[in-house]
């Protein structure tokens, strides 16, 4: 297959050129560097199945050639870095969704938008199925995000129902895993380098409220799985790990994990921090026989040992 | 004051193009009659303080001079319309939002967004005050106007909080009066064309679900007192009329208003369809002294006469 990924210089987005690259597929990757870095795909320069653009995916998108499959993994995702960049990461999420939709329309490619668990925002049914609709504040400071993707949702599945693309909306829990940036914003980096450094953990609240960690390969196995199998179209699934842990107990796991002579600190929580968050899975497990198989402490061992890696070489 | 209206040729619109060039301003109408129609304003045109320019604001747009006031009426408002042109909506909704607001920033503009009650989707409150987050499906077929308008807010809230635009957001409940077009799929030109032809009125389900219905010169009055007065930047209103109909006595009163020997007929509830809508005005009273004061009857009896006259005439 001949594939277009925006984002793919991203976290995820990387790790997803890696895995269709070694399945034989060839890749084309788009990042404009906003939040992405070079650094995560330089191994793949010299790949013959392999091209990179430095592209912003707000502009108007063209690609001569045959097009079986994008995925739409472009977005600023971390809370920082879209309180940073607010009206781009709107942008992103409506016109790349447009551009990336009518490029899928043109070239009959079929269509994976990366969505999000922030669309349930602080939702009150836990753990959350697909058909939960979500509790977010539309004109909080968050919004630019949330808000967003739910539109790239509605907008993926108009052009689904008007156009008859074949979409697949992957709605994406917390996710982490070696390429994270150290200073993204996100409680993993953040505490692994934290943790590593010998600087106190800071834990948002009293760190009662809960998080799923999935880690990066099993993520990337449920999104291939989900972009290649077949009858699909229209279909939304919850991607992630329903293990829950408290922020505080991932704070002392990895303070453990890593050898640390940390302390943890606890200050304010953001607005519209979100107390729980939880994937229900069952439709995953079902359709595309997909569940998480990295415990907690495997894939904080290999991120650790990852950031600790870049931290010497950088 | 100079003032760009977008959607001027719409219901809304038009009656906002008459509002303010009766208090002295000058208005520049765009709009380019996907949903609305030159009947709407071509008494205005001759007009000296009245330009008007077919235009799609999913385009970029330029204005030469200054401009005081921006308000962004344009989009397909009846389900009908947004379910005839999904995709066409969500640009107008998203790049026509985004072309707005950057005018605004462009020419120091104050910016009044057109929001809607459906943000607040399938509620669980009521009244809705502006504080609740509402209940939207965002992959069902509503969420093309729904979620676009929700995304416009968190992008009018952006704007202004990234780059201090005064900006006003409205969100407009159910406003029904002269210049609705007949067959535009919402209830009150419905019923009211049904009784003044003696076609049976056609009610959704057993017509218990509630409405409440704001004629179009009360809204008019809480969007210029929203768009004029000063020191409301940021702020959301709702705009509305809280009184709660049922459809089944809106349609028993349009018969006996119209005095027609029309007959009542049941037929099923479309997808989403909301139980129930009603604006908690609280805060329009208090900050902007604003409450509709034209009753359902009067309101209605106004808007009976100008369809049987429109109908004859056309």
């Amino acid at each position: 297959m001949r594939v277009l990924i925006t984002g793919a210089a991203g976290f995820i987005g990387s790790h997803l050129c890696d895995r269709f690259l070694r399945e034989g597929h060839e890749v084309i990757g788009l990042d404009n560097f906003l939040t992405g870095s070079p650094d995560n795909v330089s191994h793949l320069f010299g790949n013959p199945n392999f091209r990179f653009f430095k592209y912003d995916v707000t502009n108007f998108i063209y690609l001569e050639g045959e097009l079986d499959l994008i995925l739409h993994f472009a977005c600023p995702a971390s809370p920082v870095d879209y309180m940073n960049h607010p009206i781009h990461t709107m942008k992103v999420d409506s016109m790349g969704t447009l551009h990336t939709l009518g490029l899928a329309k043109l070239k009959g490619a079929r269509y994976v938008f990366a969505s999000t668990s922030e669309v349930y925002g602080n939702p009150e049914v836990h753990p959350q199925p697909e058909t939960y609709w979500g509790r977010v504040n539309p004109i909080g400071p968050r919004s630019v995000y949330d808000e967003a993707k739910r539109f790239s949702e509605a907008l993926t599945m108009a052009y689904h129902r008007e156009h008859g693309i074949d979409t697949r909306i992957a709605r994406i829990f917390n996710t982490y895993g070696p390429r994270m940036r150290v200073n993204d914003g996100r409680v993993v980096p953040n505490f692994i380098y934290q943790a590593i450094t010998g600087k106190p953990l800071t834990v948002y609240g009293d760190g009662s409220q809960t998080r799923s960690f999935c880690y990066i390969d099993d993520l990337v196995e449920g999104i291939y799985r989900l972009a290649i199998e077949e009858g699909l179209s229209g279909e939304v699934f919850n991607l992630g790990n329903p293990t829950e842990h408290t922020i505080l107990d991932l704070a002392k796991l990895i303070i453990d994990i890593a050898g640390s002579p940390s302390e943890i600190v606890f200050t304010d929580r953001p607005v519209d921090d979100p107390d729980r968050r939880k994937p229900d899975i069952t439709k995953a497990k079902k359709v595309i026989g997909w569940e998480p198989e990295t415990s907690i402490e495997e894939g904080l061992k290999r991120t650790v040992n990852w950031f600790r890696e870049k931290l010497v070489a950088g």
